[in-house]
This record gives structure tokens, C-alpha cells and sequence, in this order.
């Protein structure tokens, strides 16, 4: 592993800490490795330590090459600086990315409280957006004009370009109201962006991961609260895939909560926009003639096409998957849908 | 341990299953249990075994005595009849809490997708509240129409007196949507009830334990989203208390955000309602007079007075603990405050 | 679920108390399950309520049925009366497996000190032998003669017949010394018998599952102890099968290091049993013709059969795994290598 | 942190890999850590990256410095020369201790496979002995001198000196052989050293941290092997003491299982020891009048000094907690003890 740390603007003292492990060798088939950018929290007037080292060499042991980020604080953060300095960030990563073996589309945030914001930020508006974004106790809503007056909210931010939240908190943090986190998951599902969440009972703000080198052992918190770290981890490799035999394999979950937002068709469309496609219903064609045959509407005066456009929110894949139709040919299917445009 | 089924009432086949484990003896200081009513779900049209034992076993095995209510169904379940039928449970338990071993005000609910309606409304409408409720994929917003026609959406119900609550789900339920744990969370957060929430990333409707003798093996579920049962059975335990060595100790989280809506003062209550309370402020004189020594403004023209304004709405425990004040007299400090009627 | 108490025999106060969960209906493919028989400690002066129930809890919640013998104790315990009451016992639950839904094959034990012993003797000595043997702080070496005078070492008893165990205990036990679990592992390591063993830094005696219902809080005890419960209930799966589509799955892990001890040959038996059989040669003809091909001596003047001969011991499927031959006719093999007597 | 490599010896390649976290600022009481030496296999042949610092990002996680050492290998490997690297490695850190904030006798060591070898030495045989030793899959007995043959067997070296030691392994290990852990577990339980032990039922050898970066994916080994990495952190914060809010906490686990090895008496001496000595027993005076009131003997016949003779094996300590005797007064009679020489 080596530790290199880049100036990014000498005067506003923004810099990237890159921790890059080797490949290769006797790491097999790794030779290239998922990422993450760290981005401490501090309210936008500095940057804590807490909650950038100890954080990076958490997703370090699970194999990632691990960024942090320092950016703009105080005089410096007024809006968009942090955000413009996170994407010259991505820039130099993704420009290193052959030196420092890191696989360019599967770079993800980690951000706190105001970091948290940042990395919504990055999550919503940035040029490069994150694979997979972690939020941690984030301000995300209005709240944030408390901190940093011109800052945008991110809850208002979200679309369906956002990418997949991960977000914990303590419910009773009181310095970053939970309403935060609760809002962002409003406007996560509003536009179909996968998330995952847990939110502890109790605990303090700013808890980090919550080892007791970092946060003193007598401090009241849920028991639960340090489980984000591991839950967080594999929430990554659901959306990142995790490491195969021939570099990451397929992401175990996507990205958005249907495909009907794609370029192209497939299984994680609705049934509406599938059968709603010609072209999509003439290439499968014995599909539909098995789905008649075999789905039997709910009631006995529904027609399979009433019945169709019930279920027209539901992804085919999953109403295949239930009834037991065709589950040994969705790989194949979903690349016959692959070449239709979605339109 | 015995196993009771008792018939509530024949005719609408509501019954309670009391599954009671022994006290005393080798048990020790295990005189009294506490206890947890399981309500499968089924969408008002029957009660899912696969949420009833397999759940029941769960809680058992950390020393909770367990019941399962089947409730009214189908053409008997025209609201509030599954209510009234929670109602007569808890009547029943109650009535046999000493032969049971049952401490009456430490009876939990969990409930599952229809269940966990019927849970909801035991947490806000209930004659008889539980000190604590599992929401699993509830249904818990207006969704509730689309299967129990008359029957109250649960989010619209919350208000201070609900029962604290634990809610998880998976994003991706194509079932109950997970609007309906948003907007749980939402509605709990307005009314400063206490809770804890997990939603896993991907996964089915009704997974229950998520144990494979439950749930197919090759089901698209996350990883993660089996440990919604210790993670719910360690929530209870800060909700309820600990087994110690004489009965439950204290809970360790409060079931709201402050004790402002409580008949008399605490350290729970927050600043404002506190110093706003005359005799409050003559019983605290002393220790007044030491915040004002030792807590600086946070800026030099700002009075003490203006600063406790501008922390009106933080516990008056936190702001000490915080500043490490009296944190030796906490106990003492709040049976003083304890004294005082919150007016 | 149902629980039911056998009287074996009135006079000795021998009882088999069977808890038998549902099968079928919404449990879909679950027609039959796996079993436990839990065997309390108490010095066989006592059967402990603390080592019974709670025990069987944990057991019940995956998936399995599960048993509470209540042996014969004080002045019945002369050996071998309580391995008889073992005996009975299974035999009780053969003849009643298709009534209980045990599959007859898949019946563990899990015993605990005195019951350690008892649980250790059904795995070496009894006539139905467990298909796996859970033993919690057991008395298995010679200091059983200090509980009960006649009863055999269970050390001394193990063979190559003994059933596969998992061990847990303290290591400062000081009512059961630790030498007990090490005398055990190295008994069943001199014979090849698959084990798995936690043995905790620091602990009292007889913590049973250590849920502080049963175990008090203030108990000095490593913070892992509580692991064997999940850890054990793992490895039975491993040991037992999981639970699959149809009925339990292949064991991940088998009972014996190698197959040399069957009565057909397998991939499992090691290279040395297999290149020795002439018929396995022959079968295998291809098979060794690749190896002879892909596998390059350790040194220049070292010939293939040379090489064969120093990893004669190593099991046959670790030696084509490792080196990446065959794999995907694994079951193939395995098949054709199982219709040649192992002589 | 920072990462440094020391040259130890040039010709040789030995060297040293210091990752030092910061201390002091946000990390408030923590102003030293503790630290551990992560020692690599690879049959004295070479250090494998795999055992390097993928292991010593675990332990940096959980707030220890971790160092990296490269020993002497292949033909520089002849005994005793990678012991003594160790122990000049030892000096080279507690030199800089100051400099590199590490907390001089809290240094364990992590060995893995022939590392674990060398760690074994460095826990019986070196000048400077770790605070803990944490031994994977090692090489302790006589096979060792298949891969080093003037290497000491560990086992053999194993005395009253010994450091504590964690030792992981899978049973089915084909490298190292099991026997090797088991034959160490005996010699530590002779001695009365503290251990801590997790034997998985099936894995290859060599699987390090068993992150799927580091060993594949589809590799046929237990779901609990990687445990271990978890498990040794919370064994070495028992070892080793908890972050505390002044520095590290008392162990919560002692090094022996008594103290009758110590140079001054302590309530976890034995019976026998403590009341075998005069100046004890005139100390402990009011202790002992009230044991023999409170402590009926086993039987009629038996008077309290038989009692004591039978129990002179048991800790003075684990007997009056039994009993519920002077248990406020622990810490008070432990000082008083250790003011009396133990001759």
C-alpha cells in the first residue's frame, strides 16, 4: 500500500490522500480495484479528522482503494467551490486510474454530516457522479442554509440521474435532524433510486464508526450504531459486484428501481413499457403466448390484457420470476431486450 | 414451556396462542417475563403461518413469553373488528398476567405487511398501547385501502402518545410500496415518537425471518436483510430493559425524543420547558449558576439567557452531558425534576 | 407448533419431550425436518432447566424439530442406564418420524457438561449414532469419574465410526477443566473425524446460550461466548444440509477427513487409496493421463508416480481443485468412483 | 498515518513496515496506542503479501499501530536468525515508541502458517515477549522441521512464561496439519496460559483475512472462517484493555490463569498459594473468619480447612464471587495482597 497525498489548490488547501493497495502478484486476479472517496464532515468549516482515516481503512480491508477528500472550508466553501473540488478530484482519479489500478465506473462516496452533503451533492450534481454514494448523518435538506447559506439542498436535487444512497443516522442526533435522512429517502423513492438505510434509536452526532478509539466508550448509543461500517460494505458489493474470478462480477442489485429510465429495454422494465413497445412484443412473441396460457387473471371476467395493465408498474422480471416462467432464459431474454430502444 | 390456544372468538376463528416459558427455580431472578403479541400478516384474507411461530421462536429465545394473535378475517374483517380482537388479546394477557408471568406494561407487538397494520393501529388507536411495535413491510398509509376498505391509514394516526416503533422493509417491495415505511417514518418524527428503521437495499415482499426453511434459498434478497430479527430483539431490549438481578433494568432509550409531553419535569425535558417552569428554576439554582460559569456564549455579545433561547429545544441532559456537567447527579437531578408537575 | 412430553420411564423420571413445528402448507417445500435432541447437564444429579428449553429455542428457529431427553439421574445414573435412555429415546423418534416429520436420517445431539458426556457417549458408543454432536463444556476425558463413577471416557472412546462434533467451552472453566475439549479434539483428530471447536478466553461454567435471561449480566465472560448458538446452528447446516428446494440439500462439509473409510471409493478418499484400487485406475484413465500431462513433479528426477506417492495422503478432489483439472465433472467422477468397492 | 519501511538488514531483506496512525487532536484521550507486529507465511521460503497488509488494515481499524515484518527467507532462514529479526524489530519499535506514540508493553504479534512459527517463538522464546499472540493456521510442533529443520517445535518451547495466544485454523487444513493447533492448545493448558482458540470445519490453508480480494470467491471453506479477523480484535481488547478516557483500560482477561507465577500475591492466586502464606493469612484475617461462617463445608465431616484443601486449585477470586463474598471489595483486598511477596 502506499499513501500519496495531492494538492489539489494550494490556497484553499484542498487535497486528495489516495491509499492504494497493489495488485496483481500474488492477488491473483485483482488487478484493478473498485474505489471510494472519503469526505469528512465539519460543518463546512473543517474537515475532521474522525471521520477520514478511520473511515478509508475500513473499505481498504474490503479490498477497495480508499480517497480522501479535504476541500474548501470556512471563507473558501462558499457554494459551488466543494462540489467543483470534488469533481477535480474525480478527474485526477479517473486520469490516475491505470497507475493506481482503480476501475473508473466503480469509483463511490463516503460523506459525513456536512460531508454528507458533499457527497449528495456528488450523488445529484456532479459531473462525475458515484457509482454508490454513503451518506452518514448527512444534511441534506433545507438545513443546510444553517451551514453553509448558498449551498443547495440536495433532497430538492434528486432525480432520476441520483445515484444509490446509502444512508444511516441516529435518530435522536441533535445537532442533524433526522428529518434529513428522512426527506432524502422521500425524494430517493419519488424518483426510483435504490437506497438502503438504518437508522439507530439513539446516539450522538459525528459518531464516525464508532470504535471506541474515536468515539469514548461511555457515550449513550444503540449497540447497533457500528453496524453501519460492515452493512455498508456489503451494501457497496451488492451495488459495485463483488470480486470474481475475472475482475468484479455483476452487481447483485441496480441501480434504479426499473430500467424504464434506459436507453435500451430489459427484464427491469415495467410490463407497461414492455408491452407497450411493438417491437419488444414481436421479439418475444412465445413469451407473451406462455404468460396467456399460463397467468391466469384474477378474476374470471379480466382479460389477460386488463390483467396486464394492472400489474403495468411491476417489472416483468419479477412477475416472470414469481409465476416460474422463463427463469432459466433471463439472461438470454434480457439481451434480446438489450438491442430494443427504449422509447 | 406450554403452549395455550385460547378461542376469543369462535365464530370469526379469532384465537391467541400463549406460548409461556417457566420463571423461578434455575431462572433465578426471572420472576416475571416480559412479552411480545405476533401478528401475522395476509392481507386481511387469512393469517400467514410463516409469520406466526417462526417469529414467536425468535423472541422466546431471548426470554420473552410470546403470543400469536389470528385475527378477524375476510368477510369479519371490516374494521375495527381486527382491533377490537388486539384489544381483547391484550384484555386477556393482562388478566393473565400473574399466572402467565407476564409483566403487563411491558407487552410488544410485531406485526408483518397486514399485520403490521393491525400493529400500527395497536401503536396509535389502541385501548391498550404496546410499550414497543415491530412494523414488518407494513401497510401503513392510505395503500391500507386497497385491502381493508374502511380501515385507518396508520400514518395518519400517529400522534404523542404512539407507541415507539421499529420499523424494516425492503426498497424493492413490489407489494407494499415503500412509500408506506417513508411516510411511517415522516409522521413518527413529526410527533417526536421514539423509533429505529432498517430497509434493505433489494429483496420480496413477506420474507418473514428470511430463515431458509422460510424462504427459498435462491430468493433476491439481501444479505443483510435477515438481521432485522436480533437488531429487533436488541431494540427491544433498550426499549424494555435488560433481564438484570432483580426484574428489567431501566430502558436505555426513552420512547420520545423529550419528556416535554410527560405529567412532571425530567432531565429529559428539553431547555425551554425546563428554565421555563419557575420552580424548576428555584429547585436547579445551583446548577444554573454553574452553567452560567462554566458555559461561554457562542459569541461575546450574546447573554446566557440568549443562548439557552437559541438551545430552547435540546434536552436539558444533553446540553449537560454535553459540557460534562453534574453528569455524577443525573439520577438525583431527575427524581428532583421528577417532583416538579410540567406545567 | 406443538410440545409433547413421553414418559420412557416413570420410575427413573425419564422423559422426551418432542417440540415438532408444521410442515408443508406455507411452508411449501419443507415436508419434513431436521432434528435436535438436547441433552441437559447437571453432574447427572440434576437435568438443568437453564440447558433445556431455552436450548431447544434456538434450535426450533432454524428449522429444525427439536427433543429434550430428561435422562436418568442420582441414583439411576449408573452407567449405562443413561445411554440406554439416549437410545430409547431415538428409537421413539425413528417410529415416530413420519408422524414428527423427522427426517430419520438428520438427527443431531446437543449436549452440555454431564449432558456433554452423555451427548459424546451417543456419538461414540451409542447404537443410533447422531449424524452430528454439539458438546458444550463436556466431561469427556477421564474426569467423568469424579460425576459418575462408572461411566466411560468418552476420549477413550472415540473411533472412526464416532459421529462429527462441534465443541465449545471456557477456558477458565473451573468446574470442567479445558483438558476435557483438548483430549476430545485430539481424539477425533487421531481418527479422522470432522470437528469444529470455539473455545472462549474467560467464562464461568455452564452459561448454556448466555442470554442474560438465563446467564446474568454481570457475569465475567468473553463477549464472544454467546457466539457458539449461531456459530453451531451454522455448522449443522454444513454438517445436516441446508434447507433447498426439495427437501435438505447435499452436507457442505462431510463427517470424516477422507472417504478411505467407506465402503465405495469417492473423489474424498485420498490418492494413495485411489491410484491403489485397479479399478479406479482404469475408470480414472483419462483422468490420469491429464494429470500426467498438467501436473509437473516437484523436481526434474522426480517421476509422476514419485509425486503421487509423497502426496499419497492428500485427498484426490484437493489436489485436482487445487491445480484446476476437472472441476466442472467433480460429480461425474465422484459418481463413477462410487460404484468400485473401496478394498 | 503514515507508512515507513525500515531496512533492518539490507543483505538479508529484512524489514520493517510501520503504519502509525495519528494521535491526540480529534482522537482526544488517545495519545498512544497499542500496536501489533503482523508477521506473514510462506514457508520461510518468502513473506506473502496476502498475510502482510491486508492483516495489518484490520488491526489499524480497530485504533492499533501496525507493523509489517519482512524476515529472514530462503537461504538466510537458518534458526535462529528470523527470531532474531523479530526481536530487533521489537527494539526498533519500542526505540521510537515515543516518536511512533506506541505503548511500549502493549505489542502483540499476528503470525500466519510459518509466520505463525515465528510468532509462536516470539511468544516463548524471544527477549522481548508480545503483550498477545494471535497464530493462524501455524506451524508449532515438530513439523515444522519440514520447512526449517533447526527451527525449535513452539509446542516444546511453551513454559509459565509463555505469552497468551488466540490460534485459528480449518480442520481440514492439507498444509498444516490440525495437530500442530492442538498439540499448542495442550502445552498452553499445562502451563496455565491464557488462550483463546476457533478451529473452522473445512477450509483450505492460507486463506488469510478470507475477504474475497484476497482468496476466491468459490473457494470451498466454512462461512465462519472469517470470523477470526473479528474475533482476535475484541480477544486483544480483552488482552490488552479497552480505549478508555485515559488511555487503555485494565485487561478484562488476565495473561495466566492464575497469579501464582507473579512475584506478589493478588485474589487470583489459589486458595492453596494465598492461605499457605503466613503474611496472607494474618492480612486477610477478617476474610477468612468470615468465609468459614458463611462457607459450609461439603459434607458433615468435612471441616472449613479440608473444605480448602479440596479446593486449593481454585482462584481465592473465582470462590468468594461464587459465594457472593467481599465482591465490593475486590479491588481494595487485591491491593492488599499485592503488597505480600508470593514465596
Amino acid at each position: 500500500m502506499k499513501i500519496e497525498t495531492i494538492v489539489l489548490n494550494k490556497e484553499r488547501h484542498v487535497t486528495l490522500t489516495a491509499m492504494i493497495q497493489d495488485v496483481g502478484g500474488e492477488y491473483r486476479n485483482v488487478t484493478a480495484r473498485p474505489a471510494i472517496v472519503v469526505i469528512p464532515g465539519g460543518g463546512y468549516m473543517f474537515c475532521s479528522d474522525r471521520e477520514a482515516e478511520p473511515v478509508a481503512l475500513e473499505y481498504l480491508r474490503a479490498g477497495f482503494n480508499a480517497f480522501i477528500l479535504r476541500y474548501s472550508i470556512g471563507k473558501d466553501s462558499a457554494w459551488p467551490q466543494p462540489l467543483n473540488d470534488y469533481d477535480e478530484a474525480m478527474e485526477y482519479i479517473i486520469e490516475h486510474a491505470d497507475e493506481w489500478h482503480v476501475i473508473k465506473d466503480k469509483i463511490a462516496v463516503a460523506g459525513f454530516s456536512a460531508g454528507g452533503h458533499l457527497a449528495g451533492a456528488a450523488a445529484t450534481l456532479a459531473k462525475h457522479r458515484p457509482v454508490a454514494a454513503i451518506l452518514g448523518y448527512p444534511v441534506v435538506n433545507e438545513q443546510i442554509i444553517e451551514i453553509n447559506q448558498n449551498a443547495p439542498s440536495i433532497v430538492a436535487s434528486v432525480d432520476s440521474q441520483t445515484s444509490p444512497c446509502f444512508i444511516f443516522a441516529t435518530r435522536t442526533d441533535n445537532v442533524v435532524k433526522i428529518q434529513n435522512s428522512i426527506d432524502m429517502l422521500n425524494a430517493l423513492n419519488k424518483h426510483g433510486i435504490s437506497f438502503e438505510t438504518h437508522i439507530y434509536n439513539y446516539g450522538p452526532h459525528g459518531f464516525s464508526t464508532g470504535d471506541f478509539s474515536i468515539q469514548a466508550k461511555n457515550t449513550l448509543i444503540s449497540s447497533r450504531a457500528k453496524n453501519w461500517v460492515s452493512d455498508s460494505i456489503s451494501w457497496l458489493r451488492d451495488m459495485v459486484g463483488d470480486f470474481g474470478t475475472e475482475g468484479l462480477e455483476k452487481p447483485r442489485c441496480k441501480a434504479h428501481m426499473t430500467d424504464d429510465g434506459e436507453a435500451w429495454l430489459s427484464l427491469d422494465c415495467t410490463i407497461g413499457r414492455v408491452l407497450g413497445n411493438p417491437e419488444a412484443v414481436r421479439v418475444l412473441d412465445d413469451v407473451i403466448a406462455e404468460m396467456k396460457d399460463k397467468i391466469t387473471p384474477f378474476s374470471p371476467d379480466m382479460t389477460f390484457d386488463d390483467m396486464m395493465q394492472v400489474l403495468s408498474s411491476m417489472k416483468l422480471r419479477d412477475l416472470l420470476a414469481e409465476r416460474g416462467l422463463f427463469i432459466e432464459e433471463f439472461d438470454q431474454l434480457d439481451k434480446k431486450l438489450g438491442k430494443i430502444p427504449n422509447i
